[in-house]
């Protein structure tokens, strides 16, 4: 009998071997119903019950896990959440039923969304109306097996929380994606993940042998010999590469012939920043302010802007901060900012609409320029495309900081540097005043390469290794040492120790990376050798 | 009292002066109701008798409105468009509110769609609806006066056919899209259109002057005397124009200081060639074969698409004819064929798709090869991003005329060339081992600029004139001189008399315009002096 080859979507690189442990997602029943009024009763206190386990469950975890976790407390606290369910049980339904019905009409409405982001956060909903589901039936949680592979339809965040994942293991699930908190977190603690897998997980059988290769997207049941062996050398090759990067973690980076690169990292938010060591980087090379953006109560204002830039400066203690205005739009809607287009990519999105909306952009330049007395702050603006948006943007911080100079506010107008995404950029680099440059590989990519970043069926073109996306970086830096400026490259790409040989001979000596994958960049760039 | 401004989205180029004329869209009541089977009769009837005028437009007409009207006919064949009225006419249902309950709810679909395309179609349905709505009722048709202004909130392409534009004037709508029915017709009829204006019908004043630039997608309302004045130069320099085309119409096309330009069209059908003066160019640079792909009765078979590839070769005579293979994607869905995706213009589309489905890739060839031997064909691949597809793609060619050959089936290998509208190619040509260049200046434009361009956001960004994507078309065309092989383009700037002295600045000799522009192009070009 044969091994079986199930093929899915990358969610979280790494090699894992280890037997099937199928999760069953369903909730087992409950006890007899009660009164409208008890109903009522026992849904608040199941909602109250979930609460406080959430808040126990941050108390142990740290930066993003506490973030996710708290991401659904405040969606508990939320009354328009219960709403549906209380209406239902005023009307005579057994609270675990009106709270189902409640909860999976939210997760379909977020499934059917076209955007990402919100399909993302289904796997939050589908936590919470499980989590108080089972305080309503008071049925025991499955305990998952230590370094098992995990099969499931979809796990939940706080139930990839509570299991130890120290002794390995692997998670492969039929539906899910790569960008959900799940995903995030897996990555973070170098689970193998795999999501959208064309298996049944009825059909599945516990206790079997898996390999999961989770960069590749594919999962072997019932693996042959030489699958085995092939996974080994893989994990083996794995632990010697996280050695190494280990290693190398702290050093600064230098190429195998001695040429120094300067190492940044990019980061979401100043929550992230606890569990970094700054002492592995050489500052921060794009700082997103979109999550920012997503809080529950509209737009962040300009006092709350400043305290988060002053954390991370604070953090950075005098390495330079690169803070990119916010970039919504595309794959990152905002309520109340963004609009529905076709083709979100290819629309209103980045410095677009920051200048269709100049209170707005002028708020976050404000704050900017606030932090900016804490250190070495710039500013970077996304999606440039012509000159006159970056004449525009520098106008408006011309004013911001005529306004905080009047007011005798304490200030500091930073460096006003672009992103180099948009081709017309990359083509034309001498048209653009900036005082930097700061190529954004993904989005280059994937419109030179005219192939979304996000699908599926054009993953094999949105090459970052392409020879005219290689070409265009080339140029920019070239561009950048001409005019003894600035230039980083942010994207993906420089997270990607293949790709890193190939940006260093492009020129570039500026790479800002995830912080995950900081030690084993800095391994490769001990390998590399830029005179053969 | 000043002149009022209102704005809106160019759907037709031109100045039109002229008196407001708001058209009434709602149609008048009915008399009483009968019997269910008097009811049904009635609408029977009035169906067939909206066929049997459909039928008399279209032997008026010729080309593209003969092609709408025909649509329009055969979409009132289709018995599924009826059944939802004749179930509710069984029911109880007065005819004309069953007929316009199911086309209301057929439009209401249509309009919410994501694609351009269904959105397109809107207006034909209400043209439907309101012919057969017009008949049940008995009402008379609101005459539209010559040489005036209409202004409504949408209208229909039997609408537009039915009046005598001869004496001038423009339409100014507050829905519509520049991608209708009657858009296109108004391009053909060179009648000035807005479409999308920001002006409530009900409010305007009937009998104003008015003044409409195309172009501009602006409307002045009692404008003042400076307006125009600014108008009648306009209109003025418009006729000039128009008369210096016709004289340059059927001329080879040569700058001024003696550079021959070869012009060719053009062209998405064999109808549309009736119309067209094989004289007027010097070959046919693309044709789309998209249009084929839109029947009713799925797929078209080889056999359809030979003949249709047929026509063409023998309208032109020898000339060259270059047929770009299947387009679908973007924002061309073909149903069973297109999938639907985030972003479709950075998608599955052109090649990508074709490759995907080798069957229906490879009928359309077998048609090309046999089409072939009746004149001078060329192939020609759109989306092209990596070498590899080429490769593929040529495969694909080297089979079908194997299997030609050894069927014994009259045939010729045509040529196999590219577009270059994916940035890639434009930055690296030389990978491209094509037997010619084909520029597509829309595309290329769009992917550059990462602006959409059927998005109003970002409007005015997609400017094929920006120096990066000139200096892409110069990169290609220098390519293309350096090998020997023909490099031409074919997008909208090719039309376009302001670019054109730019695109053979950029090195180019040879543009595929739209037919009813060739005039135009070929007068600017005997303007352009290319040593100054």
């Amino acid at each position: 009998m044969g091994e079986t080859r199930c093929i899915g979507r990358s969610a979280s690189p790494g090699v894992a071997i280890g037997t099937l442990f199928v999760l069953e997602t369903a909730i087992a029943g409950r006890r007899g119903t009660g009164t409208p009024e008890q109903e009522d009763t026992a849904l608040g206190d199941a909602i109250e019950v979930a609460k406080a386990e959430l808040a126990e469950l941050i108390g142990q975890a740290e930066g993003e896990a506490a973030d996710i976790l708290s991401f659904q407390v405040a969606m508990l606290e939320d009354e328009e959440l219960a709403a549906p369910a209380r209406a239902e049980i005023a009307g005579g339904v057994a609270a675990d039923l009106a709270w189902r019905n409640a909860l999976d009409a939210q997760i379909a409405d977020y499934a059917a969304s076209d955007d990402e982001y919100f399909r993302a956060r289904v796997s939050d909903l589908a936590d919470i109306r499980d989590r108080v589901l089972q305080h309503l039936s008071g049925a025991q949680v499955q305990a998952l097996p230590g370094g098992a592979v995990i099969a499931a339809e979809d796990i939940t965040p706080s139930r990839f929380l509570s299991h130890d994942w120290k002794s390995g293991g692997a998670i492969v699930l039929s539906k899910g994606s790569p960008s959900s908190h799940v995903a995030m977190l897996a990555r973070a603690r170098h689970v193998p993940m795999v999501v959208g897998v064309d298996f049944d997980t009825a059909k599945l059988k516990p206790g079997a042998p898996a390999i999961v290769d989770g960069a590749a997207g594919v999962i072997i049941l019932d693996p042959e010999a030489e699958s085995h062996q092939a996974a080994r050398t893989r994990v083996a090759d794995d632990k010697r590469l996280a050695a190494e990067a280990q290693h190398f973690l702290k050093r600064p980076a230098v190429t195998g012939d001695g040429s120094a690169v300067a190492i940044y990292i990019n980061v979401a938010s100043p929550d992230e920043l606890a569990e970094i060591d700054p002492a592995i980087c050489d500052g921060i090379g794009l700082v997103r302010t979109e999550l920012l953006f997503h809080g529950h109560h509209g737009l962040p204002d300009e006092e709350q802007q400043h305290g988060a830039y002053k954390r991370i400066l604070d953090w950075a203690a005098g390495r330079p901060v690169i803070v990119r205005t916010l970039d919504a739009g595309g794959d990152k809607p905002i309520p109340g900012l963004t609009i529905e287009e076709s083709n979100p990519f290819l629309g209103l999105r980045g410095l677009r609409l920051s200048l269709k909306r100049p209170e707005v952009f002028r708020t976050q330049l404000r704050a900017l320029c606030r932090a900016a007395v804490a250190g070495e702050l710039k500013i970077m603006l996304p999606m440039v495309t012509v000159p006159a948006e970056l004449a525009e943007a520098r106008a408006h911080l011309d004013a911001v900081v005529v306004e905080l100079a009047q007011a005798g506010i304490a200030h500091r107008r930073p460096p006003l540097g672009i992103m180099v995404e948009v081709p017309s950029v990359a083509v034309t680099p001498e048209r653009f005043a900036a005082d930097f440059f700061s190529i954004g590989s993904n989005d280059l990519t994937q419109y030179v390469m005219a192939a979304a970043r996000d699908l599926n069926s054009v993953a094999h073109l949105a090459d970052t290794g392409n020879p005219a996306v290689l070409a265009l970086i080339t140029r920019v830096a070239a561009q950048g040492a001409a005019r003894g400026i600035e230039v980083s490259l942010c994207g993906d790409a420089a997270s990607d120790p293949a790709l890193v040989p190939h940006l260093l001979r492009c020129g570039l000596r500026k790479l800002s990376a995830a912080p995950a994958a900081v030690g084993r960049v800095k391994a490769a760039i001990a390998g590399i050798d830029l005179r053969s």
